[in-house]
């Protein structure tokens, strides 16, 4: 066992750091109020190896391990992780992609998904299906050479601004194994995009209702086979959570930094805020949360580097935990700021509504207790 | 002893509910994403007394306890808490002019502000000062029959959409004995409005610094007596808490309402939200928090209103714990509704953000603990 | 709405205080430590009207509301609420005999238990039964002109010190409806007692299970009709959870007014404990809850004495919420004493042990939640 | 960064939990009931290398990294954290000598130590003096070849019971740096043990105060040099609160094991404990909570072992995160097994009570939070 990050690892979260001050910090702000999708960003990112950290080397990723992702993530994810998020989406979509695409279409789309001159959605959720992703509806038959697409997705990241779409889609039977993954172009005929989502946060992301209707894919666009889509999204979801849990991690490091500085210059009562003793607890258990989140999220990516068996636990468990955890810093770190905290001259107020939505999605974190849960219970699991 | 409303109290209520349902409902979401001050609902809701619930007969007001107040803007907030927290200010404001002031500006503003026609603002804070009420430095100087204002504020709510400013200044001796409050047509010369704040939440309500570079003041615009300016702020912050943590109340109430509702129709694994068991505990101890905090703040109404000596401790004690409960609970109804909760379509986002201030101003909940721990330990109270 | 005690209810709860410093506070720890159930200690509670405050005056009880018996009863338990735990079971018993049983059996029993000279048990749990009363098995068989019990008990506060017993049994078909209570002279042939439970505190209240084998009860002992007993029982445990929360309020109470004693005497690092900011706020939080919880319990106890048709869901609103707030509480004010509060030499320790339970009995706080959430969605209940 | 245990590691903790099962399980309902000091079980200990694990290995210790150590110390407190804490203070204490005894008092107490068979005692807190240990007042003057000492220590576990003591003692001037530390006999003449503590729980350990008069102590059982007492002090308690919080890691894993096994066997309203979804989702949150806790023993152990500058911090944060969450977890265990949970039948109550102290002592989790707070502040450490 061993808790230390090597050189090479310090020295690539540094750069992650480096872009993010230089690339996002100055521009964070006006992103959210503007519901800007930064598309040139991503493809400085992608220059940086960024856009495809751990998508195999075989279309340009960098093929690390999850870990040294979150590293990454969590740098970026200080400054601004709305789009820090939608970049770790783009990630997975890339990865998927790398693994289990057919020859063509790898080639067609990797190197320049790992380059961040395409970018790729992520489509697996429904309308009113939520977390219960065994029952879409969204249906891929059969006919000719290809598939038709027909159904609808809901809550897709980037798109309408994105390049390029895997699709979860059911090709069999009712549940699991009918699932199939397509690749599928953003600009296929038959695709409709919906009114943009006005939401509380995670503005740099366009939100969009997708629906497909009578849209042709080649055979050539299936990931790996028949039937394995559940399976991929399923380890999607795990690399997924760890992702969403990483920036939380990074947006609380954010939040209570600032926080930090905030209380050595403001004064109250004719003492610095960081004289008192009350204000000086709240801090060292923000600061406590922040790492005990980051130690579990670092054990999940390990638990799914290493192919343990029980990997999805302890990624819902590090998804559960550091979201709730980070989004309580974030409050703290707001709160510190008193009346100022309040208004959007200050990072703290975005990072509250950014990381809101971190306890939701890619299942809830009510969704991260039943999968522990059952773990415990059906499996007999022995979580440590 | 004795627990339950009258049936006067009920009515009073429910014509509060009735009126926010029908005025505020309909509009409170785009008040919010619009930013709009809805000047004419004010006046409208004077029509029914609501912009004077305990200012006195004499102006018009309708001169009820506290706690009745907290009955009305109780139910007001389960629909738009941001509007109706400047009700409240109105209230408190007008309240002080009919308390306090000389007759001739009692009789030049009571009315009107009473009937909601014209509107007012409460200018306590400074730039930086935060709660340290007793050190501000904006000064009014005696010059001739009147007095002259100089300095800054910071954080007022209305200002540059309302009509009159009460506006608390030092005439004498630094601290709390040298601080007097004053009446202030808000488009006197030499008054100057700040940049509108861009805010988390409470955007039906203008927030703006204010400016005043020699603004002449007829001595009869004092309120009171020199010097008895801290005083009138101190009883105007135990109203003011009782009214934040009300407006917390009843957002709660409103959240938790929603969310009941979304959680019946609401279907999951084919099952409806309302039977999951983890969801209906957390229905469970939300309901039981409102209630808490319900109770917390008509206790603290009472005890002001029976003059009780330590009326100030309870108005603290209820502000902490139903802004700290009710904001938690918003959170929960929030995350009931999954991703839908994160979305504008559905007011629990808002809820959430407006909410999120009430632990913040009035005294951040922090200053709340200093005002109870002082009690407690210096003077020996006996909190019960 | 009234939120203020009368001076009767003052004097009334004075009078409690008084007795508990006097015949509780000298011996609590012994009976705590050397397991002394003080029957002399609840003949005087009798003496001053303690040991039937709800009872009928027919029997010698004081006919008093609910909300007044918490009053006594806070005070008694802020030094001992083992005992007074104790001494509310006795209340609650006496008062189901003087509301419920015969006149003949009223007579026997009445005066001596209002006098505190008899003392009762509460028959009700079965071993393995926990909160699912409607399912218990002791069955009372008509024979002759009376019934034969048979089955067993488990958890029965006072059991085998105890001079008469009130007991569920099922005298019809399954189900809450072929439930029935029993007055049973604690001393009847085929009655034997178990083992003394060893518990982590409750120490001053003998708890044993107990074996009914053929035990002849005269058919004059049935309280009320057959198949009432279900109905007795849950109007016993509404106002058995007032009693147990109210139990939790005061320890907590006594627990906090010892902290903030010791916090002004005690110094680190040359200042008393109540200088450091920290700890204020954590007072100030202490007091803070235990304020709601007592509101809590006070509206509880209120909408008991109304016959509100939701009182049931009001005593198990201020059952959770009392009894987890004032534990916590508790556990602060241990927290506050350092290594001291670890020691059976202060009471700390001992206000600990005795109020977990009450988070575990008269049915857990998660069958608090039972209740609550199914009278928010199954019957729609307005809680507020 | 690798977060695996290797073969040889988990083959240490195996051998720690089979000794556990073994010679704890069978005993440790008694030895808490009874009060009993199981010298011979720490003789077997010392058998299998447990009393000297990461003492050095000139004295028969194993030499092992801290890490190594909670792997020991976690599985004998799953079974018994009482006796297993006692264990981890004789292990600090053997440390200390082994290190910087002369080698004429290593040779003579070392190997006994390392054995077991003979047990060591650690004397620093003294009366009132509570975590301000640079204030400490028993006095060592130097008397012709030796040392003579005088004042008195409080809250010693094992006083009374063991043979030999590492006593922390003012040769100089005020403040840390007159500060020496002596090993002393324990039943060297002028020592006198004061009364045994009735304590909440640890009652396995005996504790007791002890006053030095006039206790004659040979130069050569100075550790290390005049003046680096307080130094050896702050390595003890950094790695005491390592072993502190790998006692409630255990106990809480140990209490949640029990949980578990006791939700499936049991029945209420015709299902398995296991089958209701609000328990389901306590028993992922109190896992969740047992592995955030280890995850941060483990980091503070790891930067104790690599000699990071911030060793003390993470301590300080294990500490505090590690003992909060898992009390809680032993609550929320007692709490699964209802009524039952609260009886010595079950070991629930036993660890609860046993894990409630670990929040107090080696400095209460409060004085942790100035240590954190103080690094972060002060002197402007990146905790990450």
């Amino acid at each position: 066992m061993d808790m230390r990050l090597s050189d090479e690892q310090q020295a690539f979260a540094q750069a992650a750091r480096d872009f993010a001050l230089g690339e996002f910090e100055p521009n964070a702000a006006r992103w959210d109020e503007e519901s800007i999708f930064p598309r040139e960003s991503f493809a400085r990112a992608g220059e940086l190896g960024f856009c495809a950290i751990y998508a195999p080397e075989s279309i340009g990723g960098l093929g690390l391990p999850r870990l040294d992702a979150t590293l990454v993530f969590e740098e970026m994810a200080a400054v601004d992780p709305s789009t820090t998020a939608f970049l770790t989406i783009h990630n997975m979509a890339t990865w998927m992609i790398g693994s289990w695409a057919t020859e063509a279409v790898r080639e067609a789309w990797g190197p320049a998904l790992a380059a961040g001159e395409k970018l790729a959605s992520y489509c697996l959720t429904e309308p009113g299906a939520g977390s219960d992703a065994g029952s879409l509806i969204t249906r891929a038959e059969k006919r000719g050479a290809g598939y038709v697409l027909n159904g609808a997705k809901a809550f897709i990241s980037g798109a309408g601004d994105t390049d390029v779409l895997v699709v979860m889609a059911r090709t069999g039977e009712p549940g699991p194994k009918g699932v199939s993954a397509f690749v599928v172009p953003a600009d296929a005929p038959g695709i409709t995009y919906g009114r943009k989502e006005m939401k509380m946060g995670w503005n740099s992301q366009s939100t969009r209702p997708i629906v497909f209707e009578n849209v042709e894919v080649p055979a050539q666009n299936l990931l790996g086979r028949e039937g394995e889509g559940f399976k991929f999204a399923m380890k999607g979801l795990d690399g997924g959570r760890i992702n969403i849990a990483t920036c939380s991690v990074g947006a609380a490091q954010g939040a209570c930094d600032t926080a930090r500085r905030y209380m050595s210059e403001r004064k109250q009562f004719g003492h610095a805020l960081t004289e008192f003793q009350a204000l000086q607890f709240k801090l060292a258990d923000m600061v406590t949360h922040i790492v005990a989140s980051r130690q579990m999220v670092r054990l999940a990516a390990s638990r799914l580097d290493e192919g343990d068996s029980q990997a999805s636990s302890y990624c819902a468990m590090a998804k559960r935990l550091a979201t709730d955890l980070c989004f309580q810093v974030c409050l703290d770190a707001q709160q510190l700021h008193g009346g100022y905290g309040y208004l959007k001259d200050y990072p703290l107020e975005r990072l509250v509504r950014d990381t809101r939505v971190h306890q939701i999605l890619e299942g809830t974190n009510e969704i991260m207790r039943v999968i522990i849960a059952r773990q415990l219970i059906e499996k007999g699991a022995d979580l440590r």
